[in-house]
């Protein structure tokens, strides 16, 4: 994927008094539309509604989010300036429950501004911007990095089956479940992959397929429920997909459905993998039944894409996530390291290591 | 369910020169719209694109096409009635290849034709019509001997999963996967449904969710994605599905995206039932690699909500139909009996068996 291939995903424009730029996912396919953003309520409504979604890009925009939060505060006073900071961070965090990173990114900032309180608000505010440009750019310098670490694992000639986006779009660049993709793609190595449409919400079919497309990569389509049906066929040789929190022992929250899968790829001996930055695993929880599962609205199933497709009234199961037990994952794919096999030490010691 | 609760699915209305009324499946749920077919194009084309379907309800509708093909022939000439039997009977086989009940009806019908070789043309049409609606009263006590067969699997207060629709609108009434379901809600029993929405046509949110709730059934829509993740916080006791053809080792070939349920099923220890009326076995077809497995538009897949919503052009996987093996069905429900364990023997056993 280079530069011209796929527009950067979030970014901030110009200097303090600029502005967020953002591509609105919720477009995609059909329209490839910039946002520009000044206010910190409509970047809520941007991560809410998921015009930028992906554990990742969510970390960026809630880091840009503080600043759109606190660059108007007026006057010198900190313990103003504190409480805004604080409020601004409450609410962002408000806007989905389940990626880390979101929580990550916004302890990240305030970290930052609690290390500087003796400085003028005005270089406090410049630090945080600086940070959150800096979030940016870590990421984007991590997906590399799992690219490169992850390529390997895609045999020459292979099929690698992914669920929802975990690719740029998800992240600043690259992505993560797609970043050993790319990577791969940028050797000439040839593979295939096949990518899961994602219900309800279809970002495999409009987020994934269309990225993978645009950057040249030979992507497939497929529903959901056709995954074991190609395992069967002997069509795929490996899963990689992103993940949105990683517990202590390994246990990965990511897009429903992500579950299913592993479960499959067990069953018919694929290896199944998982790639995400550090910023994904949260130790403070020991496994994945401590993870917080976001719902969502039952018409993002009973309507799907503007129609009415079942009954008006019909109840509907909402999970927009689940677990992954530890012990369906063959490794985790970080920045740092290929953490196989996965455990509560393995994790402990690839999170410790030196970055 | 009902007569008042569900209306026929398919029905001869009239005598020899009355029509086929049909309901729209395409149309569900928005708008219940019955069809009044005189042509067998017209009919051809009903089936082709879903208007009517389901295993057991091609089978009754094709088996009318060939009174709608043949009753206006003219003339006694018997060569010439039988080339154009032949000739309907060959254009009805070529709607849809995976049902081996569209090929059983027309067979039914054509050796009913044979064995009335010397009789006067328009008793001959008069007994293809009889037959027509014998083989819809015949499926309609069948699906009533499969729901009672059934629904003693369902326990009280328990959970059954199903997908796609082998409901009453897959058959003439009551259906052959929602049979025994029908069964229990008829006796008053407890029990709660998941139906899969079954992508890429949504069967499941259309036509089961539609089905079961008009009738009073508890019925919660899922997307085929989290059917895993059901089982893994164990809300789901048991999976009934319907079959569009079984061989005679008791591979079943259904719906794309049933193969994946059984293998979580089987994953989590919970029994998988399939249940289908003995018109469904092809004791021809040794095992299930044999069936043949329709593909369909991937603009199905693309544009499945009336909307695009996946590149254009990006390939896509397109089988309708997979096919699981028989070392996953814990038992197949048919009129005639509970056929379990499955396997060459029992099912060659119950199927010899005098109904």
């Amino acid at each position: 994927m280079t530069s011209s291939s796929v527009p950067r995903t979030i970014e901030w424009v110009g200097g303090l008094d600029g502005h967020v730029a953002l591509i609105d996912q919720t477009l995609l396919p059909a329209e490839l539309s910039i946002l520009q953003i000044n206010d910190v309520a409509v970047l809520w409504e941007a991560i809410r509604t998921l015009r930028v979604r992906g554990a990742p890009a969510i970390g960026i925009a809630a880091a840009m989010g503080v600043v759109l939060g606190v660059r108007n505060h007026l006057g010198a006073d900190r313990a103003g300036f504190d409480t805004q900071l604080r409020d601004t961070c409450d609410y962002l965090a408000s806007s989905r429950p389940t990626a880390v990173n979101l929580t990550w990114a916004l302890r990240r900032m305030s970290e930052l501004a609690a290390s500087l309180a003796d400085r003028p608000l005005d270089d406090v505010k410049a630090a945080l911007l600086d940070e959150a440009r800096t979030i940016r750019d870590e990421d984007a310098a991590m997906c590399r990095a799992i690219g490169e670490m992850g390529q390997q694992l895609i045999p020459d000639g292979g099929s690698v089956l992914t669920h929802c986006n975990a690719g740029g779009l998800a992240t600043a660049e690259y992505g993560t479940a797609l970043a050993p993709m790319y990577a791969a793609h940028k050797r000439g190595r040839p593979f295939r992959v096949y990518a899961d449409e994602t219900r309800p919400l279809l970002q495999g079919a409009r987020l994934t397929a269309w990225e993978l497309q645009r950057a040249g990569v030979d992507v497939t389509l497929i529903c959901d429920n056709m995954a074991g049906a190609l395992m069967q066929a002997d069509k795929i040789d490996l899963v990689i997909t992103g993940a949105d929190r990683i517990a202590a022992n390994g246990d990965v929250a990511n897009k429903i459905g992500t579950y299913s899968v592993a479960v499959l790829a067990h069953a018919h001996g694929i290896p199944f993998y998982v790639a995400a930055p550090s910023s994904t695993f949260d130790l403070t929880l020991s496994n994945g039944s401590e993870i917080p599962i976001e719902t969502r609205d039952p018409d993002e199933i009973r309507r799907g894409f503007g129609r009415l497709t079942a009954p008006a009234d019909v109840p509907c199961e909402t999970r927009a996530f689940d677990v992954t037990p530890a012990r369906l994952v063959r490794a985790i794919i970080t920045e740092r390291a290929l953490i196989e096999p996965v455990s509560v030490q393995t994790i402990a010691a690839a999170l410790a290591a030196t970055p």
